[in-house]
C-alpha cells in the first residue's frame, strides 16, 4: 500500500507493508542538524533532533521526499495529514489570504490549529463541518467514505461571532489571524452552522454545571456560530517558549520510534508530575511487553501541552520535573521518549480519554496505558467525582474505531510504608499503604514539607518545591489591593 | 440461515434465505380466530387478527413451531427475541419467582418490559447492564460479540432505590412486580450499577434544563441505581384498554406484511392526529416506491402508544382519529396497517429518532419517513426549539447500525389557500401557503372553530373536537378549589 502524505513542508511518499511482508525499501533516516535550545542542565528528555525541510530535501518531481518505515500501527483513517503549506508556497498563500475575510482566533484555537495541522486528529483536515460535528457529538466517531469508522470523541470546532458571520457572508475561504495578529491559516470551503453551546456542553461533558474549566475558558465566551473547513496552515505552529523542540509531530515521533527500532510503543498521557508510582507502572509495563515477546518496547511519556486549568502544574515546570525523573534514572532515557502533546485539555473524562488514545495511535503508539478516572476532575458544584472513576477505562475499551489499540489498564500504586517505596497496592495488607493524591502532593510541595521517602525522586521533587515557592513569592510581592 | 426465536408463547423455527434463494418451505399462515373488541363503528384500522398460541400449536419436539417467511429486512443483531415465557412454564416460573427479592416497577417501566419482550429493541434481551448502558450513552450503538454494530440510542434501563439494592444484596435473580401488584417478569443474572441521573439526562437530551417530560415523570423520581439483566416475562403484556388488538408485536407485523405480500414497508412514526398533509406525504411515498419498481409497498402507520406528555392527544383519541382517516378514504386500508408502537416517548430529538427508526426495522420496515424536528419539542426553559429542526434527519442518516434502513426525508406540506387543500410547499408562491402547527390545530379544535377546508377529513376532525369538548366539560365540572 503506497501512501502519500505531507510532513511539515515536505511531501513524503510513504510505503506501508503488511507486517508479514518485507518492505521494499529500507527505512532511510537522514541525519539532520538543528540547534536546540536546552533549558535544563541535563537534557535527558530527548535524543531526537527534529528534521527540517532543508536537511531532508531529496528532490522528487519538484517535491522533497523520502521513504520512512512506519510499521507499528497505521494512522487513523488513512495517511497522516500534514496541513502546513510548503515553504515555497507560503508567500503566495499569504498574498491570497489578504483578500479574504479575516477571523481572529484565540490562543486555544491556535492549539487546535496545531493539533489538526500535524495529523493528531487524523483524518480530520480542518475544523469540523456540521456533519462531522454531529457525528462526533452523538456517536464519538465519524464514518469515512468507505464505510470505515474512526474515533472522534471531542468536537474540534472553531467558533465565530455574529460580526464574523456577517463579514464572511458568502465567502468560500477565510483567513485565520492569531492572537498576535499574525496570519496563521486559510480555512477553505467553509461552512457556518449554529453553535448550540448548551447541547455541545451537555453531550461532551455529561453535565452543564457551571465551573467546567474548558467551558468557562473557551465555550462560554465564544460566538454563536461554528465554522468548519479545510485548513492550510501558513507556517508550523511554534510557541517560542523554549519547549518547541519537544513538540514532536506524529510523523516525527514515528520516525523516532523507527530510528530506535521500537517493536512496540506504549503511550502514557499525563498532565501532572511523575511520581515513583507512575514510574513503577511504566517500568512494569515495559517488563510485561518484554514478557509478551516484544524485543524493544519504547515508552512515549507524553505530557499534555495545551490549555490546562489554573491549579494544574504549568507545562515548563512539568517538563523540568520529567527531565529530572530521567536524569535520576527512575525512567530509562534509552527506552523513553518525552514529547509534548499539543492538545488543550477538556477534563471531559470518558469522552476525552478516547481523544487522548486516538491521537497517540496517529503518533504510532499501539499500547495505551489508562488509569483511574482519566481526564476526570471533581464535579464543579457537587462533592463528588464528575465521572465514575471506572467509566473512562470501560468506555475506552468499547470505543468504536479504537479496536486496533491495545488498552493497558493502570494498576493501582501507592506508598508502601513497610518497604518505604511506591508499590502496587496489595489489598491483603491494605493498612500498610498510603494513598497520596495529587492534591496532597501539591499540599506537601506548597508547604515545603517532604513527602515520604521514595515517593518521588529528589531532583523531581525539588522542581515542584521551587515552583510553589516561586508562586508564594510572587503572591507576597503583589500589592494587597490586587491580591484579594 | 436457520434461526430460532420465540414469539409470545410459541417457539418458532425461522428459516431465512438470501433474496436470491428460493425458500425451502412456503410460508405457512395459520388461520386464527380471536374475539376482538372493536371500539369504533367501523374498524378500518386493521384486518389482521393476532395469532394466539393455541391456534398456532404445531407440535415439534415439545415446542410449538411453524415456518414463516420474513423477506423484508433482517431484525437488528440476529433473530427477533421473544422473552415471554411459554404457557406451559408459567406456573413453574411464578413459583420460582416467589422466593426472589421483589422490585416494584412503574407503569412506564412496564411499557419498557413490553418493548423489550417483543424484540422492538432487538437484540436486547433485558434491561441494559452497564456495558450496554455506557455504549448507548456514549456511542448510540452497541457492539455485538461478532464485532458488528447495532443502533441503540436510548438507554433502556430500570432504576431501583437504595432499599431495593439492599434487599437484592447478592441475589442473582430478581422478580419484577407491576404497578398493580402482579408478578410481571424475572430479571436474571442481574447487575446493579450507579444511576448518574445528571449524566444520563445530559447525554440523552443534550440539556439538563428542568421541564423535560420524561425526565420529570421517570428519571427525577427514580432511584440512584440501575439494574440490568435478562428478562423472562411471565405473560404477554396487556393493557385491557380496548386497544390491545392494535398492539402487534414485530413478529406479528412481519407475518402481516408477508400475508399482504408486501415487497416494501414504509413506516410513519407519529404521536399526533393525522392531517391531510401527512396523508399526502404517505400517499406520495407509496407512489415514489411504486415508481422505484416496488409492486406492493405497505404503509405502517405506527402511532406511539406509551408515555406521552400531558398536552399530547391521548392514544385512544388518536386511534379513533386514525380510524376515521382510513374510513374516510384518506389512506387506503388495503395498503395500510395501523398498529401501536408500545414505547414511551422521550422527546429526545436526534437521539430518540434513531430509536424510533431502529424499532421499526425489527418490525420489518425497510423505509422510514423522517420529518422536521422528529421527537423534538420546545426548549423547556428558553423560547426556542430544543433541537435544530434539521438535526434529527441528519443524525438519523449518519447513525451507526442504521445503514440498512432507507431514510425518506419528509417533504414540507402546508395548506394551499388557492387549491384549498394540503399540498407540498411551493416556495415560488410561498404566500399562498398556510402553515398550521400542532399548537394551532389544537387551538382550533379546542375553540370548536373549523380549520380550513381540506386540512383534515371531517370524521377525523370531529374526533378531535369531541375530545377537547369533553376535556372542557370535565374541567368545568371540577370543584373550583381543585381546578386552580
Amino acid at each position: 500500500m503506497a501512501l502519500t502524505f505531507r510532513a511539515n513542508s515536505i511531501t513524503i511518499n510513504l510505503t506501508f507493508y503488511n507486517s508479514t511482508n518485507k518492505p521494499f525499501s529500507k527505512k532511510t533516516l537522514i541525519p539532520t542538524k538543528i540547534k536546540t535550545r536546552p533549558i535544563y542542565h541535563f537534557n535527558s528528555l530527548i535524543s531526537f533532533v527534529p528534521s527540517t525541510s532543508s536537511s531532508m530535501s531529496v528532490k522528487n518531481g519538484g517535491l522533497s521526499s523520502t521513504v520512512i518505515k512506519s510499521s507499528l500501527i497505521d494512522p487513523d483513517g488513512g495517511p497522516l495529514v500534514n496541513l502546513v503549506v510548503p515553504k515555497s508556497e507560503r508567500d503566495l498563500k499569504r498574498k491570497e489570504a489578504e483578500s479574504m475575510p479575516k477571523v481572529k482566533i484565540t490562543k486555544i484555537d491556535l492549539e487546535w490549529v496545531h493539533v489538526i495541522s500535524e495529523g493528531w486528529a487524523n483524518p480530520l483536515k480542518g475544523f469540523m463541518r456540521e456533519d462531522e460535528y454531529l457525528q462526533s457529538l452523538h456517536f464519538n466517531c465519524i464514518k469515512m467514505k468507505d464505510g470505515s469508522i474512526v474515533n472522534m470523541s471531542l468536537p474540534i470546532v472553531l467558533a465565530i461571532d455574529d460580526n464574523d458571520k456577517v463579514a464572511i457572508a458568502e465567502s468560500q475561504d477565510v483567513a485565520l489571524v492569531g492572537p498576535n495578529g499574525d496570519l496563521v491559516a486559510i480555512l477553505r470551503s467553509v461552512e457556518v452552522y449554529k453553535h448550540n453551546k448548551e447541547e455541545r456542553i451537555a453531550r461532551t461533558w455529561g453535565t452543564t454545571a457551571p465551573g467546567l474549566p474548558y467551558v468557562e475558558e473557551v465555550i462560554t465566551p465564544a460566538g454563536n456560530w461554528l465554522i468548519g473547513g479545510d485548513l492550510e496552515v501558513i507556517e508550523p505552529i511554534k510557541y517560542n517558549d523554549g519547549l518547541d523542540q519537544y513538540r514532536l509531530s506524529p510523523s516525527e515521533l514515528r520516525q523516532e520510534f523507527d530510528k530506535r527500532e521500537a517493536d512496540a510503543v506504549f503511550a502514557f498521557q499525563l498532565r501532572n508530575p511523575v511520581h515513583n508510582g507512575h514510574a513503577l507502572l511504566m517500568n512494569d509495563t515495559r517488563k510485561r511487553l518484554l514478557d509478551m515477546g516484544y524485543k524493544n518496547p519504547i515508552l512515549l511519556l507524553h505530557p499534555l501541552g495545551g490549555f490546562v486549568k489554573a491549579d494544574d502544574v504549568p507545562l515548563d515546570v512539568r517538563m523540568e520535573q520529567h527531565s529530572k525523573v530521567l536524569e535520576d534514572g527512575v525512567l530509562d532515557p534509552k527506552t523513553t521518549i518525552v514529547a509534548i502533546f499539543p492538545s488543550p485539555m477538556h477534563y471531559a473524562g470518558p469522552t476525552e480519554v478516547q481523544w487522548h488514545a486516538k491521537a497517540r495511535i496517529n503518533a504510532g503508539a499501539n499500547f495505551y496505558i489508562v488509569g483511574r478516572d482519566p481526564a476526570g476532575m471533581g464535579h464543579p458544584t457537587e462533592k463528588r467525582d464528575l465521572y465514575d472513576p471506572d467509566h473512562g477505562k470501560k468506555v475506552l475499551s468499547m470505543a468504536p474505531g479504537l479496536e486496533k489499540l491495545n488498552i493497558l489498564p493502570f494498576k493501582v500504586a501507592a506508598y508502601d510504608t513497610q518497604a518505604k517505596k511506591m508499590a502496587f497496592f496489595d489489598p491483603s495488607r491494605a493498612k500498610d499503604f498510603l494513598f497520596i493524591s495529587g492534591t496532597k502532593m501539591r499540599a506537601f510541595a506548597k508547604s515545603g514539607e517532604n513527602p515520604p521517602d521514595g515517593f518521588m525522586c529528589p531532583g523531581g521533587w525539588r522542581v515542584l518545591v521551587n515552583y510553589y515557592a516561586s508562586l508564594q513569592n510572587e503572591e507576597s510581592q503583589q500589592p494587597a489591593a490586587l491580591s484579594s
